[in-house]
């Protein structure tokens, strides 16, 4: 390569070397007869000088233009020691433009303050930007960690096709009509969840793959139609030991990507716990703020809205702060997302209860709520009297807010646990009844075995997710590995024997052959980045994204095509 | 875990030992009273024996059911120095049945004699036999080696999408219907060329990836809808760089899978040097066997055959061995198939020249040839009549069949080469133009630079393929980063200006903003470890693939779907 050095690579070690540097133009500065230019590459940024003696001139070298020189290593007057490179700059004696470059649609900076489809049209000028690189060399090495921690410890990457079977249950399918098969249609896969467990049956032992997975759900701001899940699997292995597998993945993870030693085990916490303390089955467990029930103290109240309590419970959460009618405000409009009309409120400041509630309250009830949330300061408490399930999952989504709105989030803070113990069913308003919660091929937990598939209500999962700040990073199962209980799982959701044949017989068939038990976990690759570079959006993590229209605004895609196309595939459009 | 070693750890160190295992039962032998049980996993074969002493027993065990074991570790009366565990045995104490098997469709072992279709149904069971497991196996550590590899050498993995736009150019592609956007389609890569190329505009100077890639083509041996390919695009680079990268890598994996180790560098062919010597662009270095072109040796013959000569080229090849009819009707009907009708022969034995050609020979045409092609021995000549490069790509096909009818390739013979120097265009009878013979993005070679718009037929391009047993392994070429060039390029393609910016015009936007020079390669890993696992079709290195109709016999892909589907899709069949 012409290159002698990258320019990250050069220090006061080099002195009087002669160099070849080739790299873009970051800066032109002009001073008397000299001009600096910074010139940029991945690595790094390297200062060339061309001075009066210089033969060669830097006149009209712009901001962007690629450009190979070559120069003698010299010492810097004024040296920066924030960069590698800053004690040396470049005499040029030669150079060469290979490109040159129109004024970019941004400055090619950190911080800037582009929309994001100008930054997703123009993406290779928003990726040569410093801060996304990183991003992406983050990605790069957290990439080749994980597969070496699988390597080392024994599992075997395999890939899974792409081109799959339809099947229900699950979110919606891609389908990509066959040209060869008339009428029929690959779907692409939302998961490789059929196949790992092959591989298990094939006795491949230990599987793991970082592997696209697709789902045809409308877009948010950690969601992306297709996306990549660290996928694996192991045989004579039970929940606990993939939890410790992963657990240990993510440990190395830490210290390795982001210099941080966790030493004691993530904390395990049981579904049920993590609704009734923080409304959410991935409590962001950076701050405390915990969820209550006070039914106990508004057991023989006189106030209005917390009389009726058939069916509900009274919920709250309490911060020791006064909060605005603003912040009320946009928490009621939270609240109201979350299915529940009315936010209550009770605010405590200098021994006076003032708010909705806070006027209504006997002297017995303000001591309860004293003692009940410990309160020795200014406070607002939040209630909501709905469904248990319902006021959780709106006070849930309040308290998150609240982390944000009270600056309770320290960067750099990072928080895992695994949430365990998780319902098998939940009920589906849209289909009118019991759908797997995880997916139909999760075992049962011992102590639901027996009456699964009649309490469905209580019926509980050998499943895991593992959440980080909030966030769910992903779950996983003990397989069921028995056809009888399989075929009770189906027909608990409503499967009949026909149902059951033509979508998953020939993945049932195959237990008829010797499966050993397994247990298997999967990751959103995306969303662990993006939480590892501390960035707001999967988005600044996946090279060329979709917007939230599923629109690639840099090649438009999705985009019309030759009906001679659609011919071959024997489709048209409606 | 519940097992204390896998099926392939246990020696004559553990001797004593009390142990678990968990596998599968390979073999159940009974003798007199004892019962011998091999217990399989992925890492081996252990011994178990049940004799009069056990409490427990073995009756009802059957092959591939799954069991553990928990017993001791006790010598062997008949050794096994075949095996790592051959000198031991467990003594079984406690039998624990994880799971039953049916009688399995065919056996699970090596060497088995099922129908393909019958292996891909029951794809699980035909995974678990060994020299299948050994293919994954050695695919993993090809996949852990490579991006080492790349690693090491300063490349950033980084994931390109599989929801693109339908280009035109290159084979058909996968279409994925938009539901976001009506009418509108996603297509799915045929490769990640443009996304690699915007990278090194984006500045991240050496990207690899082991990718999925989509064509809609038809099947072959060879050949599947999806397969994966090690994509790789260096910055600052030129053709020699890019080769002297892969050649690297490929002897890294010939040392670390293979054990074998290649000192020499590789060949670098001309493209024009293949054709003439061997007839295809991909030869097959293990065995000699060169194509001759005899026109001044027919130059003023006699042979009705040969006097024709305006535009034609007389092309030949001889072999030490005289061919029987069969032979020659066999290789006739090869002749056939591409494009040439009359397959010619001379047979020389014992100074007697005979055939269609031999018993016409002048005295000075039979010394000619002794001497063209070094005869010394019974020799069979085979000759075609016809435009040079039909006649050359019929002997090449040729030249081929002859290496395995007369047993010339050596088994673990490995020839690498590369070809270089390739032809920019190649005319297309179908679109009755010339197109692209790479892809349009291909350097054109220096020489070529100033007229390949205008003498289509001598251009040659900045491109390479590198060849190992007369297989394609994969190719690259230096890219045009110059705007000028690649309109030109296009235009030469038969496109106009609304044509490029329809379906081109976001990339050569991207040239705007300064493009360093760039070169890539791209190798086919199906196909690569299919060499190396010394297999005959890349389906016995794919673990679930589709067979030659697209279709996976297992889960019936692609099949019939719901047609709510396709209406949420916007589409309907015709």
């Amino acid at each position: 390569m012409k290159r002698t050095h990258t320019c990250g690579e050069l220090s006061i070690k080099n002195l009087n070397e002669k160099v070849t540097l080739q790299g873009w133009v970051a800066k032109v500065r002009k001073l008397g007869a000299m001009t600096f230019i910074d010139l940029r590459d991945i690595y790094g940024i390297t200062q060339l000088v061309f001075d009066e003696s210089n033969v060669i001139k830097s006149t009209n070298i712009k901001p962007e233009f690629v450009i190979e020189i070559t120069g003698q290593v010299i010492e810097r007057k004024s040296k920066n020691f924030d960069i590698s490179t800053g004690e040396i700059e470049i005499k040029v004696t030669n150079l060469i433009v290979i490109n040159e470059s129109e004024l970019t649609p941004f400055e090619i900076k950190n911080d800037i303050e582009a929309q994001e489809d100008t930054r997703l049209r123009y993406r290779y000028l928003d990726l040569r930007r410093p801060e996304m690189q990183e991003n992406f060399i983050l990605r790069h090495n957290l990439y080749q960690l994980i597969r070496k921690y699988f390597s080392e410890n024994k599992f075997f990457e395999i890939e899974t096709p792409i081109f799959g079977k339809s099947t229900p249950e699950g979110a919606r399918d891609f389908l990509v009509p066959s040209r060869l098969n008339k009428g029929k249609f690959y779907a692409l896969p939302q998961s490789p969840q059929l196949y790992k467990q092959l591989f298990m049956i094939s006795g491949f032992d230990r599987y793991f793959q970082i592997v696209k997975c697709f789902r045809d759900e409308d877009l948010r701001i950690d969601r992306q139609l297709e996306f990549t899940q660290l996928d694996m699997e192991m045989s004579f292995a039970d929940s606990n030991d993939v939890m410790e597998t992963i657990e240990n993945l993510l440990k190395n993870i830490m210290l390795n990507i982001k210099g941080i030693e966790f030493k004691e085990n993530f904390i395990k916490m049981d579904y049920s716990e993590a609704i009734d303390k923080y409304g959410i089955d991935k409590p962001d467990l950076r701050f405390e703020l915990e969820i209550k029930t006070l039914d106990k103290v508004f057991e023989t109240t006189s106030i209005p809205l917390f009389k009726d309590k058939s069916n509900k419970s009274i919920r709250s959460i309490c911060v020791n702060k006064i909060l605005t009618k603003k912040d009320l405000e946009h928490l009621t409009e939270i609240a109201k997302q979350n299915s529940v009309n009315i936010l209550a409120f009770a605010k405590y400041d200098n021994n006076e209860w003032t708010g909705s509630i806070g006027s209504k309250l006997s002297e017995e009830e303000k001591a309860s709520l004293i003692n009940e949330f410990k309160i020795n300061e200014s406070s607002t408490l939040l209630f909501i009297i709905d469904d248990y399930y319902i006021a959780s999952k709106a006070l849930g989504a309040i308290r998150n807010a609240l982390g944000n709105l009270l600056s309770l989030i320290k960067k750099d803070d990072y928080k895992f646990l695994w949430v365990v113990n998780f319902p098998l069913f939940e009920y589906s308003d849209e289909e009118e009844r019991y759908v797997a919660a995880h997916h139909p091929f999760t075992m049962p937990s011992d102590e639901s075995i027996d009456n699964f598939d009649t309490d469905f209500k209580n019926a509980k999962a050998k499943a895991y997710d593992i959440v980080l700040n909030g966030f769910e990073l992903g779950g996983g199962s003990q397989r069921i590995t028995n056809r009888e209980i399989q075929n009770r799982m189906f027909k608990a959701i409503g499967f009949d024997e026909e149902k059951i044949k033509t979508n998953f017989g020939w993945f049932v068939d195959a237990y008829k052959y010797g499966a050993p038990y397994h247990s298997g976990c999967a990751l959103g690759l995306d969303r662990l980045c993006m939480l590892l570079s501390n960035t707001s959006s999967i988005r600044e993590v996946i090279a060329f994204p979709k917007n939230s229209s599923g629109i690639d605004p840099m090649t438009n895609a999705p985009d019309n095509v030759k009906l001679t196309q659609l011919d071959e595939l024997h489709i048209k459009t409606k």
